[in-house]
Protein backbone atom coordinates (compact mmCIF):
# COMPACT_ATOMS: atom_id res chain seq x y z
CA UNK A 1 0.00 0.00 0.00
CA UNK A 2 1.38 3.35 -1.55
CA UNK A 3 0.77 5.33 1.95
CA UNK A 4 1.80 8.71 1.95
CA UNK A 5 1.71 11.57 4.02
CA UNK A 6 2.61 14.11 1.22
CA UNK A 7 -0.04 16.89 0.74
CA UNK A 8 -1.22 16.79 4.42
CA UNK A 9 -0.97 19.92 6.43
CA UNK A 10 -1.23 18.75 10.19
CA UNK A 11 1.30 15.91 10.15
CA UNK A 12 0.40 15.47 13.92
CA UNK A 13 -2.69 14.09 12.01
CA UNK A 14 -1.22 11.73 9.66
CA UNK A 15 -1.89 8.30 9.92
CA UNK A 16 1.06 6.32 9.27
CA UNK A 17 0.04 2.56 9.97
CA UNK A 18 -1.20 0.71 7.34
CA UNK A 19 -3.66 -1.42 8.88
CA UNK A 20 -5.73 1.62 10.14
CA UNK A 21 -6.29 2.72 6.69
CA UNK A 22 -7.18 -1.37 5.85
CA UNK A 23 -9.88 -1.18 8.38
CA UNK A 24 -11.58 2.08 7.27
CA UNK A 25 -11.63 0.50 3.93
CA UNK A 26 -12.91 -2.52 4.95
CA UNK A 27 -15.13 -2.01 7.37
CA UNK A 28 -17.03 1.40 5.67
CA UNK A 29 -20.16 0.47 3.70
CA UNK A 30 -20.27 3.81 1.90
CA UNK A 31 -17.26 5.80 0.19
CA UNK A 32 -17.34 9.17 -2.36
CA UNK A 33 -16.29 8.70 -5.51
CA UNK A 34 -14.73 11.95 -6.69
CA UNK A 35 -14.74 12.88 -10.54
CA UNK A 36 -14.14 15.63 -12.30
CA UNK A 37 -16.36 16.69 -15.49
CA UNK A 38 -14.45 19.25 -17.68
CA UNK A 39 -13.33 21.68 -14.42
CA UNK A 40 -16.81 20.77 -12.40
CA UNK A 41 -16.25 17.98 -9.75
CA UNK A 42 -18.97 15.39 -9.26
CA UNK A 43 -19.05 13.10 -6.05
CA UNK A 44 -21.29 10.30 -5.63
CA UNK A 45 -21.58 7.72 -2.72
CA UNK A 46 -21.41 4.03 -3.33
CA UNK A 47 -21.27 0.85 -1.30
CA UNK A 48 -18.08 -0.09 -2.88
CA UNK A 49 -15.47 -3.42 -2.11
CA UNK A 50 -11.21 -2.96 -0.97
CA UNK A 51 -9.21 -5.65 -2.22
CA UNK A 52 -6.32 -6.07 -0.20
CA UNK A 53 -3.98 -8.20 -2.46
CA UNK A 54 -4.85 -5.74 -5.10
CA UNK A 55 -4.43 -2.38 -3.64
CA UNK A 56 -7.79 -2.09 -5.35
CA UNK A 57 -11.12 -0.15 -4.69
CA UNK A 58 -14.10 -1.98 -6.85
CA UNK A 59 -17.84 -0.57 -7.19
CA UNK A 60 -20.37 -1.40 -9.59
CA UNK A 61 -23.49 -0.20 -11.70
CA UNK A 62 -25.22 0.43 -14.21
CA UNK A 63 -23.60 0.81 -17.70
CA UNK A 64 -25.45 4.13 -18.79
CA UNK A 65 -25.55 7.08 -16.03
CA UNK A 66 -23.70 10.11 -15.75
CA UNK A 67 -20.74 8.10 -13.25
CA UNK A 68 -20.12 5.35 -16.34
CA UNK A 69 -19.37 7.97 -18.76
CA UNK A 70 -17.27 10.30 -16.96
CA UNK A 71 -15.23 7.44 -15.85
CA UNK A 72 -14.81 6.62 -19.26
CA UNK A 73 -13.62 10.08 -20.63
CA UNK A 74 -11.53 11.11 -17.61
CA UNK A 75 -10.15 8.36 -15.65
CA UNK A 76 -8.18 10.05 -12.60
CA UNK A 77 -10.57 9.09 -9.73
CA UNK A 78 -10.70 9.90 -5.56
CA UNK A 79 -12.58 7.67 -3.38
CA UNK A 80 -12.63 8.83 0.34
CA UNK A 81 -14.34 7.36 3.05
CA UNK A 82 -14.27 8.66 6.73
CA UNK A 83 -15.77 8.17 10.08
CA UNK A 84 -17.14 10.36 12.30
CA UNK A 85 -16.68 9.79 16.33
CA UNK A 86 -18.13 12.88 17.29
CA UNK A 87 -17.44 16.56 18.46
CA UNK A 88 -15.31 17.54 20.73
CA UNK A 89 -16.03 20.16 22.74
CA UNK A 90 -14.26 23.03 24.72
CA UNK A 91 -14.91 25.66 26.84
CA UNK A 92 -13.24 27.83 24.42
CA UNK A 93 -14.86 27.96 21.13
CA UNK A 94 -12.11 27.94 18.65
CA UNK A 95 -10.60 25.23 20.46
CA UNK A 96 -14.38 22.97 19.87
CA UNK A 97 -13.04 20.23 17.01
CA UNK A 98 -14.27 17.43 15.53
CA UNK A 99 -12.78 13.43 15.96
CA UNK A 100 -12.69 11.67 13.23
CA UNK A 101 -10.81 9.44 10.68
CA UNK A 102 -10.48 9.62 6.95
CA UNK A 103 -9.01 7.95 4.05
CA UNK A 104 -8.61 8.82 0.36
CA UNK A 105 -7.39 7.00 -2.41
CA UNK A 106 -6.08 8.24 -5.44
CA UNK A 107 -5.64 6.46 -8.48
CA UNK A 108 -7.25 5.70 -11.96
CA UNK A 109 -10.70 3.97 -13.32
CA UNK A 110 -10.73 0.72 -15.41
CA UNK A 111 -13.44 -1.19 -16.75
CA UNK A 112 -13.22 -4.86 -15.59
CA UNK A 113 -14.08 -6.65 -19.04
CA UNK A 114 -13.00 -10.37 -17.63
CA UNK A 115 -16.21 -12.62 -16.41
CA UNK A 116 -14.10 -14.50 -13.99
CA UNK A 117 -13.00 -11.36 -11.96
CA UNK A 118 -16.20 -9.58 -12.36
CA UNK A 119 -17.91 -12.53 -10.83
CA UNK A 120 -15.44 -12.88 -8.02
CA UNK A 121 -16.08 -8.68 -7.22
CA UNK A 122 -19.59 -9.81 -7.23
CA UNK A 123 -19.88 -12.06 -5.31
CA UNK A 124 -17.43 -10.64 -2.51
CA UNK A 125 -19.70 -7.28 -2.89
CA UNK A 126 -22.69 -9.84 -1.68
CA UNK A 127 -20.51 -11.29 0.52
CA UNK A 128 -20.06 -7.98 2.23
CA UNK A 129 -23.33 -6.28 2.43
CA UNK A 130 -25.46 -9.46 2.87
CA UNK A 131 -23.50 -12.17 4.47
CA UNK A 132 -24.29 -15.35 4.58
CA UNK A 133 -27.68 -14.79 2.79
CA UNK A 134 -27.22 -16.69 -0.14
CA UNK A 135 -26.75 -20.42 -0.09
CA UNK A 136 -25.13 -20.73 -3.31
CA UNK A 137 -22.14 -18.70 -4.63
CA UNK A 138 -22.45 -16.93 -7.70
CA UNK A 139 -22.10 -18.23 -11.56
CA UNK A 140 -20.21 -16.91 -14.21
CA UNK A 141 -23.81 -17.92 -16.09
CA UNK A 142 -25.46 -16.00 -13.75
CA UNK A 143 -23.32 -12.72 -14.18
CA UNK A 144 -23.08 -13.41 -17.96
CA UNK A 145 -27.17 -12.55 -17.51
CA UNK A 146 -27.31 -9.91 -14.74
CA UNK A 147 -29.37 -7.32 -15.38
CA UNK A 148 -30.03 -4.60 -13.43
CA UNK A 149 -33.71 -3.88 -12.50
CA UNK A 150 -33.39 -0.60 -14.56
CA UNK A 151 -32.84 -2.87 -17.84
CA UNK A 152 -28.68 -1.58 -17.92
CA UNK A 153 -26.04 -4.23 -17.65
CA UNK A 154 -24.16 -4.06 -14.92
CA UNK A 155 -20.60 -2.79 -14.80
CA UNK A 156 -17.69 -3.79 -12.87
CA UNK A 157 -14.66 -0.66 -12.32
CA UNK A 158 -11.39 -0.96 -10.36
CA UNK A 159 -10.00 2.18 -9.31
CA UNK A 160 -6.35 1.27 -8.46
CA UNK A 161 -5.03 2.77 -5.45
CA UNK A 162 -1.47 4.68 -6.95
CA UNK A 163 -1.85 6.78 -3.29
CA UNK A 164 -3.86 6.77 0.29
CA UNK A 165 -3.38 9.56 2.14
CA UNK A 166 -5.45 9.27 5.65
CA UNK A 167 -6.04 11.54 8.79
CA UNK A 168 -6.91 11.20 11.88
CA UNK A 169 -7.77 13.39 14.91
CA UNK A 170 -9.09 11.89 17.96
CA UNK A 171 -7.07 13.65 20.41
CA UNK A 172 -9.40 13.69 23.58
CA UNK A 173 -11.97 11.45 23.51
CA UNK A 174 -12.96 12.37 27.03
CA UNK A 175 -14.46 15.95 25.77
CA UNK A 176 -16.49 14.35 23.44
CA UNK A 177 -19.87 16.54 23.37
CA UNK A 178 -23.01 15.08 24.46
CA UNK A 179 -26.87 16.62 25.23
CA UNK A 180 -26.67 18.35 28.05
CA UNK A 181 -22.99 18.66 28.69
CA UNK A 182 -22.47 22.44 29.21
CA UNK A 183 -18.92 24.85 28.65
CA UNK A 184 -19.92 25.85 33.03
CA UNK A 185 -19.51 22.51 33.74
CA UNK A 186 -16.66 21.90 31.67
CA UNK A 187 -14.55 24.63 33.57
CA UNK A 188 -15.70 23.97 37.06
CA UNK A 189 -14.32 20.28 36.36
CA UNK A 190 -10.80 22.07 35.21
CA UNK A 191 -10.83 24.27 38.02
CA UNK A 192 -11.52 21.58 40.73
CA UNK A 193 -8.31 19.19 38.37
CA UNK A 194 -6.12 22.52 38.64
CA UNK A 195 -6.82 22.77 42.39
CA UNK B 1 -34.17 25.77 -4.14
CA UNK B 2 -33.31 25.03 -7.73
CA UNK B 3 -33.92 21.27 -7.56
CA UNK B 4 -33.07 20.03 -10.77
CA UNK B 5 -33.54 16.66 -12.22
CA UNK B 6 -31.30 17.19 -14.82
CA UNK B 7 -28.96 14.15 -15.61
CA UNK B 8 -30.77 11.95 -13.00
CA UNK B 9 -30.72 8.54 -15.37
CA UNK B 10 -33.48 6.98 -13.18
CA UNK B 11 -35.96 9.34 -13.15
CA UNK B 12 -38.22 7.33 -10.71
CA UNK B 13 -36.17 7.98 -8.15
CA UNK B 14 -35.26 11.78 -8.31
CA UNK B 15 -36.53 13.56 -5.66
CA UNK B 16 -38.49 16.44 -6.13
CA UNK B 17 -39.80 17.78 -2.90
CA UNK B 18 -37.48 20.71 -1.40
CA UNK B 19 -38.33 19.30 2.11
CA UNK B 20 -36.37 15.87 1.91
CA UNK B 21 -33.81 17.90 0.35
CA UNK B 22 -34.24 20.28 3.73
CA UNK B 23 -33.86 17.77 6.04
CA UNK B 24 -30.79 15.79 4.40
CA UNK B 25 -29.04 18.93 4.69
CA UNK B 26 -30.21 20.07 7.86
CA UNK B 27 -29.95 16.80 9.67
CA UNK B 28 -26.44 15.36 8.58
CA UNK B 29 -23.32 16.16 10.12
CA UNK B 30 -21.35 15.24 7.19
CA UNK B 31 -21.05 16.26 4.29
CA UNK B 32 -17.98 15.28 1.40
CA UNK B 33 -16.58 18.66 -0.59
CA UNK B 34 -15.53 18.14 -4.01
CA UNK B 35 -13.09 19.83 -5.67
CA UNK B 36 -10.64 20.00 -8.76
CA UNK B 37 -7.07 19.84 -8.58
CA UNK B 38 -5.94 20.20 -12.32
CA UNK B 39 -7.78 16.94 -13.84
CA UNK B 40 -7.61 15.16 -10.39
CA UNK B 41 -10.75 14.90 -8.24
CA UNK B 42 -10.31 16.42 -4.42
CA UNK B 43 -12.84 14.91 -2.28
CA UNK B 44 -12.91 15.79 1.51
CA UNK B 45 -15.55 14.85 4.19
CA UNK B 46 -16.84 18.18 6.24
CA UNK B 47 -19.17 19.26 8.74
CA UNK B 48 -20.88 22.28 7.51
CA UNK B 49 -24.28 24.09 7.89
CA UNK B 50 -27.09 24.62 5.02
CA UNK B 51 -28.46 28.38 5.24
CA UNK B 52 -31.90 27.73 4.39
CA UNK B 53 -32.58 31.50 3.40
CA UNK B 54 -29.51 31.88 1.30
CA UNK B 55 -29.76 28.49 -0.31
CA UNK B 56 -25.90 27.95 0.78
CA UNK B 57 -23.56 25.51 2.27
CA UNK B 58 -20.89 26.66 4.81
CA UNK B 59 -18.00 25.54 5.35
CA UNK B 60 -14.95 26.56 7.67
CA UNK B 61 -11.13 25.59 8.09
CA UNK B 62 -7.29 26.64 8.41
CA UNK B 63 -6.65 29.55 5.66
CA UNK B 64 -3.55 27.07 4.13
CA UNK B 65 -3.58 23.48 3.36
CA UNK B 66 -4.80 22.05 0.10
CA UNK B 67 -8.40 22.89 0.45
CA UNK B 68 -8.14 26.12 1.39
CA UNK B 69 -5.77 26.36 -1.80
CA UNK B 70 -7.79 24.36 -4.13
CA UNK B 71 -10.56 26.45 -3.66
CA UNK B 72 -8.95 29.63 -3.90
CA UNK B 73 -7.63 28.56 -7.60
CA UNK B 74 -10.68 27.00 -8.74
CA UNK B 75 -13.80 27.95 -7.16
CA UNK B 76 -15.85 25.13 -8.69
CA UNK B 77 -17.55 22.90 -6.04
CA UNK B 78 -19.99 19.98 -5.28
CA UNK B 79 -20.74 19.36 -1.83
CA UNK B 80 -22.66 15.75 -1.30
CA UNK B 81 -24.49 14.26 1.50
CA UNK B 82 -26.23 10.65 1.63
CA UNK B 83 -27.84 8.57 4.35
CA UNK B 84 -27.89 4.88 3.80
CA UNK B 85 -30.99 3.18 5.14
CA UNK B 86 -29.64 -0.99 4.39
CA UNK B 87 -29.28 -3.52 1.84
CA UNK B 88 -32.40 -5.01 0.40
CA UNK B 89 -31.85 -8.36 -0.04
CA UNK B 90 -33.48 -10.22 -3.00
CA UNK B 91 -33.82 -14.12 -4.11
CA UNK B 92 -32.25 -12.88 -7.37
CA UNK B 93 -28.55 -11.55 -6.67
CA UNK B 94 -29.06 -8.82 -9.36
CA UNK B 95 -31.91 -7.46 -7.71
CA UNK B 96 -30.17 -6.62 -4.30
CA UNK B 97 -29.90 -3.12 -3.74
CA UNK B 98 -29.15 -0.28 -1.64
CA UNK B 99 -31.97 1.90 -0.24
CA UNK B 100 -30.38 5.53 0.33
CA UNK B 101 -31.01 9.41 0.01
CA UNK B 102 -28.39 11.62 -1.20
CA UNK B 103 -28.16 14.95 -1.96
CA UNK B 104 -25.69 16.47 -4.25
CA UNK B 105 -25.27 20.49 -4.15
CA UNK B 106 -22.97 22.00 -7.32
CA UNK B 107 -21.63 25.95 -7.20
CA UNK B 108 -19.16 27.97 -6.28
CA UNK B 109 -17.25 28.74 -3.54
CA UNK B 110 -16.51 31.90 -2.15
CA UNK B 111 -14.44 33.59 0.65
CA UNK B 112 -16.11 35.17 3.33
CA UNK B 113 -14.91 37.81 4.45
CA UNK B 114 -17.46 40.23 6.70
CA UNK B 115 -16.54 39.57 10.37
CA UNK B 116 -20.35 39.69 11.15
CA UNK B 117 -21.64 37.17 8.77
CA UNK B 118 -18.94 34.59 10.14
CA UNK B 119 -19.77 35.10 13.44
CA UNK B 120 -22.74 34.50 12.27
CA UNK B 121 -21.77 31.03 10.74
CA UNK B 122 -19.14 30.20 13.40
CA UNK B 123 -22.34 30.73 16.03
CA UNK B 124 -24.52 28.84 13.86
CA UNK B 125 -21.91 25.88 13.17
CA UNK B 126 -21.45 25.40 17.50
CA UNK B 127 -25.58 25.64 17.72
CA UNK B 128 -25.67 22.59 15.23
CA UNK B 129 -22.41 20.52 16.84
CA UNK B 130 -22.39 21.21 20.29
CA UNK B 131 -26.25 22.64 20.84
CA UNK B 132 -26.67 24.22 24.28
CA UNK B 133 -22.84 24.23 25.97
CA UNK B 134 -22.26 27.79 25.16
CA UNK B 135 -24.04 29.72 27.53
CA UNK B 136 -23.00 33.06 25.93
CA UNK B 137 -22.66 33.77 22.12
CA UNK B 138 -19.88 34.41 20.30
CA UNK B 139 -18.46 38.03 20.03
CA UNK B 140 -17.55 39.35 16.65
CA UNK B 141 -13.90 40.37 18.79
CA UNK B 142 -13.82 36.92 19.78
CA UNK B 143 -14.41 35.66 16.06
CA UNK B 144 -11.60 38.17 15.06
CA UNK B 145 -9.06 36.56 17.71
CA UNK B 146 -10.56 32.92 16.31
CA UNK B 147 -7.24 31.15 16.20
CA UNK B 148 -7.60 27.31 15.33
CA UNK B 149 -5.16 24.80 17.43
CA UNK B 150 -3.03 24.51 14.21
CA UNK B 151 -2.29 28.46 14.89
CA UNK B 152 -3.67 29.18 11.35
CA UNK B 153 -6.72 31.35 11.54
CA UNK B 154 -9.77 29.88 10.56
CA UNK B 155 -11.68 30.85 7.23
CA UNK B 156 -15.25 30.83 6.81
CA UNK B 157 -16.42 30.01 3.39
CA UNK B 158 -19.65 29.69 1.27
CA UNK B 159 -20.67 27.46 -1.23
CA UNK B 160 -23.58 29.00 -3.20
CA UNK B 161 -26.60 26.56 -4.55
CA UNK B 162 -26.73 27.40 -8.26
CA UNK B 163 -28.32 23.46 -8.67
CA UNK B 164 -29.38 20.59 -6.51
CA UNK B 165 -29.89 17.23 -7.69
CA UNK B 166 -31.11 14.77 -4.99
CA UNK B 167 -32.10 10.78 -4.99
CA UNK B 168 -34.08 8.23 -3.19
CA UNK B 169 -34.36 4.80 -3.30
CA UNK B 170 -36.66 3.28 -0.84
CA UNK B 171 -38.73 0.52 -2.70
CA UNK B 172 -38.76 -1.80 -0.27
CA UNK B 173 -38.18 -1.37 3.44
CA UNK B 174 -39.63 -4.73 4.33
CA UNK B 175 -36.83 -6.26 2.41
CA UNK B 176 -33.90 -4.90 4.58
CA UNK B 177 -31.07 -7.38 4.63
CA UNK B 178 -30.27 -8.21 8.77
CA UNK B 179 -28.28 -10.76 10.09
CA UNK B 180 -29.39 -14.10 10.44
CA UNK B 181 -31.79 -13.35 7.01
CA UNK B 182 -31.31 -16.34 4.15
CA UNK B 183 -32.73 -16.53 0.45
CA UNK B 184 -33.97 -19.13 1.28
CA UNK B 185 -36.21 -17.60 4.07
CA UNK B 186 -37.51 -15.31 1.83
CA UNK B 187 -38.07 -17.99 -1.07
CA UNK B 188 -40.42 -19.99 1.11
CA UNK B 189 -41.99 -16.56 2.22
CA UNK B 190 -42.59 -15.86 -1.22
CA UNK B 191 -44.50 -19.02 -1.99
CA UNK B 192 -46.58 -18.94 1.20
CA UNK B 193 -47.44 -15.39 -0.36
CA UNK B 194 -48.50 -16.65 -3.72
CA UNK B 195 -50.09 -20.01 -2.25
Amino acid sequence: MNLSEMNIRRRDMAVSDPAVVEHMLLSSRVGYLGLVDGDVPYVVPLNFLWHRNRDAIYIHGAQDGRKASLMSIQPKATFTVSQELGTMANPIPAKTDTAYTSVMVFGRISLIEDLDEKTEILEAMLAKYVPGYYSRPLSPQHVMSYISNAKSSVRVWALSADQITAKRHEESMSTLFYPGRTQVQDVLQQTKGNA
